[in-house]
C-alpha cells in the first residue's frame, strides 16, 4: 500500500487532564519524525480552531519545550466543548472542515478527547469518506472520568486517581487532629461514572481513606447516608466521606439539586447560588450529628495537579498518541486507540484499535459487583484494577521551587 | 550551672501544618539523645492531654518511624484549640498542670503552635515560676499564617506557600483552556494576615499566577473588585483572582458575611448555609461580567499537602525543634524559638530566642509598602522575602504510588 502523504492536525477537546499534553507530545513527535508528513498543526481550541482556520505550526517549536509537554497539565493548544453539527441534517461544519483540510492538504487528523470527541471524530470520518477525501481520522482517549467504552482505562484517569487517593490520605490525617469528632465530605468529579471517586478506596486500602464512598452507580438516599455517618461517628468519632458530584436518588434526581433551588436560593444581591454538594451534605450531617463538619470540593485541582501525575499514566498517554499516529500511518482510520490489559498478575498494557462509532457517546460505569452490597464502599477487584494505574512519579522539572512547564511559541499558520 | 534533670513533654497546638511533626521530631530526637532527660512524652491533643493526664511514651516508638515524622503532615499527637484559664482569675488549669508535671517529674515543656499557644506557654511559665517549680518552658513557632511576631517567618509557612504558588500555576493553565473568558477565584486561608494568599505572587512572578490578589491588610471594596476584574477581563479574557478568607471592608466587616446571612440563608431543609467566599465572589462577578466563573477553596489541602512541602521549611522546622530543646537544656526558659534571616543576598536562617510574653497574642501583618498602591497585588520585596522559603523538595517516601507516612504506636503512659 502506498503511503498517504500530507499534513496532520492534532486537536484537544473536553476537560483537560494532567496528561492530555503527553498524548499530544507522543503524536507530535511521531508525526515530526515521519516522512509521510509535511506539516504538523495544532488546532487552537480543538475542533473550533479547525473551523476558524486557527492552526499552530508545531514545526516551529523548540523540541526541548515539546519534550516538556508530558509534564505540563491542561491542554496546550486550548480545548473546547463544541458539538459538531450532524452532517445528516446540517453539513455546514463538516463542509467547512473539508475546506480547511483541503487548504492545508490535511491527510491525518488526531483528536484527543472523551465520548463527545469520539462522536465528533466519527462524524468527520464519515463525512470525509462520503466526500471521497482521503484522510486518516483517529481518536485518542482522554478523560479523568475513565468512562470510555472498549478500553481498559483512559489516559488521564491514573493521574487524577493518584491525586484523589493521595489527597485523601493527607486530609484524613488532618481532619482527625482534634479528636473531638468530625465529618469531612470530599467531593470528587464524575457526573455519571464513579471511577474517580472510587480511587479514594486506594487510600482506604492504606488505612487512611474515606469510611464511606458514594458513587453515581448506586442510588443515593439521604436517610441511609445519615445512618451510615452516624454509625461510623459512634464507632470512631471522625468520619471521612467521599462522594461523586453526580450522585442521584432512585428517581435519577441529582442530590446536589436538593440543596440548590436556584429559583429561591439567592444571595444578598439576588444572585442565584450554586451549592457545593460537599458543603451541603456536610451541613446536612451537622444538623443530625453534632460534630465539626467540613465540605471539600477538589474542583479543578484533581485534573490539573501535574505535580502528582502517575508515571504509568504519563507513559501510557504518550504511548497512546504515538501508537495512534503509527496506526494511521499504517493505513488505519476511523478508529480510537484503546488500551488492553495483559493477562496475569503482573500489570501490562498494550494498545488496540476500536471503531469510533462503537465508542461515541457510550459510557462505561463501575461494575456493580465491584461495589459493596450497601453501596457505600468498593471491593477488592476495584483496588486491583486501579492500583497499577497510579504507580510511579512524574519527572516534572522544578526550578527555584516551582514547576517548569512547557512554554510553546504557538505561532499561527496565518494571522487571524 | 548544674543540668536540670527530669522528663520532658512535647505538645502540638492549633491548626496543623505539613511540618509541625518535623519540629516535634527535632525536639524528640534531641531529647531522646540527652542524658538530662529520663522520659520523653507526647501530649495527646495538646495541652488538653496534659490536663487529662494522657501522655504518650515516645521512648517506646521505633526510631525509623520517628524519622518519618518530618514528611508526615498533621499533628501526630493530636492538637487542640484550648485556651488555658488565666491563673490570675482561675488557677484550676494551671494547678492541674502542675500536679501532672510533678507526677512525671516534668522539667522541660515544649509547645509547638501559634500566637495562642505562645500565650498558653507564657501563662504556664509564669505560674510554674510563681510556684517555685523549676521547669524550662519553650515555645516552638508553627503556623501557615506566618503571623507570629519577632520571627522572620514561621515553620509551616514555606510549605503552604509553595502549595499555594504551585497550585496557582496549575489552575491558571487549566482555567484558560477554553479561551472563552473566565473568572476563577481562589480562596486561601488567612483571617487577619495575608501572607499565605500573597504567596500566589510567587506564581505570578513565573508568569502563571493571579492577576489580582486581595489581602486582609487592605480594605476590600466590592465595586473596586468588579472594576478590577472587568479591566483584566477586557484585556485578556481569562481572569484569575486570589483572595484571603479574611478580607474585610473599610468598616472591618468580613466580606464573607455579605454573602451568608445565616438568619435567612437556609437550604431546603432549613439548615443555615455557610457560603464559601470564593464561590460567592465568583457568582457576584458573574452577575456583572458575563464569563464562566468558578470559586475554588483550597480548604485543608493547603495545610496538609505534605507531598509538596518545601525542603527549606522541613529542615527549618526540624531545626526549630532541635534548637528549642538545646536552648532549654542550656538553661533558657520562657522563650520562643525564633528565626533570623542572615544579611546579604544569599538566603540564610539562624535561630534566636525571644520572650514568650512579647509574642503571645501579637499578629504580624504584611507591610503596606510590600503591597501595590491599588491594594490588589504584591511588590518585589514580598517576592524576595518569600521565594527562599519554598525552595527544595520533600524526601517523602512513596510506596506503590502512595505516601508512606510515620506510623507511631502511641502508647499511653497509663490506661485511660
Amino acid at each position: 500500500m502506498e503511503r498517504l502523504k500530507g499534513s496532520c492536525i492534532i486537536g484537544q477537546s473536553g476537560g483537560p487532564t494532567s496528561v492530555i499534553n503527553a498524548s499530544a507530545q507522543g503524536c507530535i513527535e511521531a508525526a515530526l519524525g515521519s516522512d509521510a508528513i509535511d506539516k504538523v498543526y495544532g488546532a487552537a481550541y480543538g475542533i473550533t480552531g479547525v473551523l476558524d482556520d486557527r492552526l499552530y505550526d508545531i514545526g516551529l517549536e523548540d523540541p526541548a519545550e515539546l519534550a516538556r509537554l508530558m509534564y505540563t497539565p491542561s491542554a496546550i493548544f486550548g480545548s473546547c466543548r463544541y458539538r459538531l453539527a450532524d452532517p445528516m441534517t446540517d453539513d455546514t461544519d463538516c463542509q467547512r472542515l473539508l475546506d480547511v483540510f483541503q487548504k492545508y492538504n490535511v491527510r491525518y487528523f488526531f483528536y484527543i478527547g472523551g465520548n463527545d470527541s469520539m462522536d465528533t471524530c466519527s462524524k468527520i470520518s464519515a463525512f470525509l469518506s462520503q466526500n471521497s477525501y482521503e484522510c486518516r481520522v483517529m481518536g485518542i482517549p482522554k478523560t479523568i472520568d475513565n468512562d470510555l467504552a472498549l478500553t481498559d482505562h483512559c489516559p488521564g484517569y491514573g493521574s487524577a486517581a493518584k491525586y484523589v487517593a493521595h489527597t485523601c490520605m493527607e486530609v484524613v490525617l488532618d481532619a482527625r487532629v482534634y479528636g473531638a469528632g468530625s465529618v469531612t465530605v470530599l467531593e470528587v468529579m464524575g457526573r455519571n461514572a464513579g471511577w474517580l471517586t472510587a480511587a479514594s478506596a486506594l487510600a482506604k486500602a492504606r488505612g487512611l481513606g474515606p469510611d464511606l464512598i458514594y458513587l453515581p452507580e448506586v442510588p443515593f438516599d439521604l436517610a441511609d447516608f445519615i445512618a451510615d455517618v452516624s454509625r461510623v461517628h459512634d464507632r470512631q468519632r471522625d468520619v471521612m466521606v467521599a462522594v461523586s458530584e453526580g450522585i442521584r436518588d432512585k428517581n435519577g434526581t441529582y442530590i446536589s439539586s436538593y440543596f440548590s433551588d436556584t429559583s429561591k436560593d439567592r444571595d444578598a444581591f439576588g444572585h442565584a447560588r450554586m451549592g457545593g454538594l460537599a458543603g451541603s451534605l456536610a451541613n446536612f450531617a451537622n444538623a443530625k450529628i453534632k460534630a465539626k463538619v467540613r465540605g471539600i470540593e477538589l474542583s479543578l485541582l484533581q485534573r490539573c495537579a501535574a505535580h502528582m501525575a502517575s508515571r504509568t499514566d504519563i507513559d501510557e498517554a504518550y504511548m497512546a498518541g504515538k501508537a495512534a499516529f503509527e496506526a494511521a500511518e499504517q493505513g488505519f482510520t476511523d478508529k480510537m486507540l484503546a488500551f488492553e490489559r495483559g493477562p496475569g498478575p503482573e500489570y501490562s498494557c498494550r494498545t488496540a484499535l476500536v471503531d469510533l462509532v462503537d465508542v461515541a457517546n457510550q459510557e462505561k460505569k463501575i461494575p456493580r459487583e465491584w461495589i459493596n452490597a450497601a453501596g457505600n464502599g468498593l471491593l477488592e477487584p476495584f483496588v486491583e484494577y486501579a492500583a497499577p494505574l497510579i504507580q510511579g512519579e512524574t519527572g516534572l522539572e522544578c526550578c527555584a521551587g516551582l514547576p517548569r512547564f512547557a512554554n510553546l511559541r504557538r505561532i499561527m499558520t496565518r494571522e487571524v
